[in-house]
């Protein structure tokens, strides 16, 4: 049976948004990462604050701040608790089952292997890269400063499995939640898109 | 550069072993399984009573037994304790480094990704499947016994982390350990093998 969903679990700096992109061109699939499905979201009548605010959490402010708001405390900053991210979940879960529905898409980030689980026609894979490859990526590719970029891969990874797993109550790279997982450093990026196009016309 | 090692760890039933097969064959490599590397420790002076009582608790007794016995514990049933996997550990080492000087070959199991886990001609590849794919696997394929094969599997993944852990101090099936990691019941044994070998050649 052929794959018609292709969702991409991925660390930062790996170069897995890139994987995927170059998977849904080379597929003809609709192309879906964690701002486009922002905007599916919204569709869906949840303010564009809520969202912004979960996402804040989830890629700028300290993964204990983070931790706290997930598991139900009350953020020193805004006052606020638990339940936006409960709602933001619940939009995004809908958004997510709702792309599938329409097949032929590849879809990163969010924790799509997790709402997609269940579906025999898609295709979980997890993008990885060892850190030199990742540090380099991240100061040349995206533009950051060139300070202690492992100490930053390093927060974003501790923030990236708090995320995950208040989302899913799974661990986050586990190889179980995925039918394969690929290191962009000894595979490399084109390489790793065409093992995913191959495996998906199976 | 070309991989002229390739190591394959794999959760039992999977298949791995049959992967690793047809990778050698493919690319004209010599093949090691477990039973091949203990020939090779043979050759180091290593009793092969030692070797068998190593092999006998990594996967015959009960875990608890076994994560005794490497623990540094004394096993209740021989009066021995840790130092014979201390031993059999460093002759398991000598052998693995050995085989891999000479280049062109296929190891499967023994811990092989931690002993070249900084070989840069080394692929390290991990390979597992859903339960139900492994249970009629190892039934159908190995003969085991139609009784719980389930509940078999779980201990011998139980007893194959405790393994790993001992000899490595890692977590097996991490996915940091590894180059990539593929799932036989999702992308098919040949495939998975068809895979490795265009990853090694690249």
């Amino acid at each position: 049976m052929s794959k018609n969903i292709i969702t991409i679990s991925r660390e930062f700096g790996s170069g897995g948004r890139t994987v995927g992109r170059m998977v849904a061109e080379k597929l003809g699939y609709d192309f879906y990462d964690q701002e486009l499905i922002a905007k599916v979201m919204l569709e869906s009548g949840l303010s564009e604050e809520l969202v912004r605010k979960y996402d804040e959490y989830a890629t700028h402010r300290s993964s204990l701040l983070f931790a706290i708001a997930l598991s139900g405390g009350t953020d020193p900053y805004t006052g606020t608790g638990h339940s936006f991210a409960t709602q933001v979940q619940a939009a995004q879960t809908k958004a997510i089952n709702d792309l599938a529905d329409k097949g032929g898409c590849v879809i990163v980030g969010r924790g799509a292997d997790y709402v997609l689980r269940d579906r025999e026609n898609a295709l979980h894979v997890f993008i990885y890269a060892d850190m030199d490859f990742r540090a380099k990526r991240i100061v040349e590719e995206y533009g950051e400063r060139d300070e202690k970029p492992v100490e930053r891969l390093k927060d974003k990874d501790e923030r990236r499995k708090l995320y995950y797993r208040s989302f899913t109550s799974r661990n986050w790279g586990d190889y179980k939640n995925y039918d394969l997982s690929l290191s962009t450093s000894a595979v490399g990026i084109e390489k790793c898109a065409d093992i995913i196009v191959d495996i998906a016309k199976k």
